[in-house]
């Protein structure tokens, strides 16, 4: 146990008991952005493991009784390595039975959802991916850029911009020569690096956007084009989480387009 | 109004109302992976226009008077052209109040749900997009095969087989070349022309899976390698709706590399 379980309460082991792990999608942080599907695995759990980026409000449908164990990134905190969390994941699964490993957006997209479920079948339990709404398509869609639109993109491709090298992935370089709807998750802190691989391409005029906290309250939208997305997502204090989109669908609708001109003109005169 | 509303019951328009567009995402199929938010929305609409990849179930959760008509491609029913929609869209919008239009998937991912949006917008009618767990993400999931997976793939590339032209798109030249994962959505008929293009790039060995009715009690998945998936595909009558998948992550699970021997060791004594 780590000090955060401090004011848990732990029931009494159930028993008889079978060992079981749902990885659930919590979507983009929208807690109505969650599956019905979701919401049956959260009501049955005994144990939840959440990330940082799972809204908490999704941990009332819980039993009152459930073990909520926060096993994210936040300050404060203890860092749990990926180990560390499968480990958990099978003795929290043997002792107590039905654990949810709660993650934001979808579980297999950038969310190593399969390496906890290959872990926990190889300890005998068994195992169900309950797919969420990812940020890759929900959170663009929302701040009114569809990934793929007629005449403007007929693909999309998805990128981390955090690969475990600590690079950018090499694919982005196939990506940018193509006509694909780039979207890149993780990617703020690398952002000088991503539009320098764009305006060497001859890309300089390509729309962008960053969406921050997308299908939140507190979500903040910037859209420009590569050669003037740096001082605008500075003058605006873009920070992560964040989705940046890359492609002609970003300004698919007028506002988008009216929204550009705006900030370039607001950029202009003030920088 | 065409023949499939003859057993429509008409309410009587509300006045006042609010002309209204909710573009919702129904998810792959199981009617236990659509959203809250969905939800929310159908419980509040006037009229339903649906798709044929829409569970049909989900209409269930609309008001009993709502009028819920049929929109997508199935023999035996009208083909409606995307301008006829979106004329429909405005005119029941105005008449009725709030329109659902429930599409399969997302509706954002191949789905032309901006150009719906777009056309309302501008007959001055209120809009809404509603995300869905897509086909590319979820379906795949569901079979066993993370879209993306530590040390098989860092990112995922999804293409549409059915181009405005008719043709494969050419996006799927630099897929091909990158290190993502490829997911087509709407290839099977394609197939062929597929496997083609892998095997000129030199990947005849690069697994490929194939999930037909994704998410639903009659899922079909066949798991194979790009030089064996046609004749296999063939044997087990794999056809529309599927999801393809391509890459390293087909086989992360045992399980799919258990089963691409047994296939492949069935086609060799049988064909």
């Amino acid at each position: 146990m780590n000090s955060n379980d401090c004011n848990q309460k732990f029931p009494a082991p159930k028993t008889p008991h079978t060992a079981h792990l749902s990885v659930v999608g919590a979507g983009p942080g929208d807690p109505d952005l969650i599956t019905l599907k979701a919401i049956k695995a959260l009501k049955k759990a005994d144990v939840i493991l959440y990330d940082a980026l799972a809204n908490e409000e999704l941990l009332d449908y819980a039993p009152p009784l459930a073990l909520r164990i926060f096993v994210g990134k936040r300050r404060g905190f203890k860092r749990y390595g990926q180990d560390e969390i499968n480990e958990m994941i099978v003795q929290y699964a043997l002792q107590y039975g039905r654990v949810v490993r709660l993650k934001g957006g979808d579980p297999f997209l950038f969310g190593r959802g399969m390496e906890e479920i290959i872990y926990a079948e190889a300890q005998g339990i068994s195992t169900e991916y309950v797919p969420g709404i990812t940020s890759a398509v929900g959170v663009p869609g929302l701040a009114g850029i569809p990934v793929t639109h007629r005449g403007a993109s007929e693909s999309f491709w998805v990128v981390t911009a955090t690969t475990e090298n600590g690079e950018l992935s090499k694919d982005l370089a196939f990506a940018i020569q193509s006509n694909a709807t780039v979207i890149i998750l993780m990617g703020t802190a690398k952002l000088a690096q991503i539009v320098e691989c764009f305006l060497q391409a001859g890309k300089a005029e390509t729309p962008i956007a960053i969406v921050q906290n997308g299908s939140l309250p507190n979500q903040k939208a910037v859209i420009a084009s590569i050669n003037t997305i740096l001082p605008i997502a500075k003058a605006f204090e873009i920070d992560a989480p964040a989705v940046i989109v890359i492609g002609d669908v970003v300004s698919v609708k007028d506002t988008g387009k009216t929204i550009i001109r705006e900030i370039e003109n607001h950029i202009a005169l003030n920088i």
